[in-house]
């Protein structure tokens, strides 16, 4: 298998791990500051998806320094399957919930007025939590390409 | 390059693009024919969406009958790269798109419960449409993941 930038058991793969849990425990953080989000079915959703973000690249963070340790070589074509559909399976439940809440949040931001008119419904928080649930997709999308790269490179 | 299911100038390449393209004509038709959609920001993203996915689709579509009928080989590096970033774009926009349209509707008949007091929402044309736009999606996913593999598998 190819050493590139991102992959597993590299200082830069270590990097990616470590920013991809920072940006959802932030947008986790952010949204659960916002009195009153319990109400709405996208935002729990987006809490729930990024809570089991946070749990996947955290272990995947402990596998990474535990590998660069050990000078242990992750990059086996079983190890990486795994990665692969881990990373697929995260990256696509948090677009979907980054875009779900993305949209609520415009309906009410754009097309109904609401956050002027009504200040108690927190627009802001919401809008910088899913902020940060776009930047830890698109973390977890980079780190999910080039696990597929890994991967298919050596078929 | 290798020949799997789905792969450019072949015919189960063709038919994934025919069901691309009908999948997200109905998803723009059902949408349209439901009053007032064009009040809401995520459900007109939704025809941009699909109409892009159709164009796209309809493009490659022409290009795998060209293939087919004259026997030329697509499979080279430079146009299966063209093809990735093609398809990632549009099955990462198709996902967004009918995300977000999905929060909508589930803001207004789940949390809310509009659908039931307020007929006149026609949310069942809104939630077909989404379905036929996460078909799409799905379609387009599986024909970028076949076309990621096989430009990797090059290198």
């Amino acid at each position: 298998m190819k050493n590139i930038v991102g992959s597993p058991g590299t200082v830069s793969g270590l990097i990616l791990r470590v920013g991809q849990c920072l940006c959802a425990a932030a947008a986790i953080s952010t949204m659960a500051s916002a009195p009153k989000f319990s109400r709405y079915t996208a935002f729990c959703y987006l809490i729930a998806s990024m809570g089991l973000q946070v749990l996947w690249s955290l272990g995947l963070m402990c596998l990474d320094i535990y590998s660069l340790r050990t000078k242990r070589d992750l990059q086996n074509p079983v190890i990486v399957s795994l990665f692969v559909v881990g990373d697929w399976v995260t990256a696509t439940l948090s677009l979907a919930a980054a875009c779900s809440s993305a949209g609520v949040v415009i309906l009410y931001a754009k097309d109904l007025d609401f956050c002027r008119f009504l200040p108690h419904h927190s627009c802001s928080a919401f809008q910088i939590s899913i902020c940060f649930a776009f930047v830890a997709w698109f973390l977890m999308a980079m780190s999910s390409h080039v696990m597929f790269w890994l991967l298919a490179s050596t078929y």
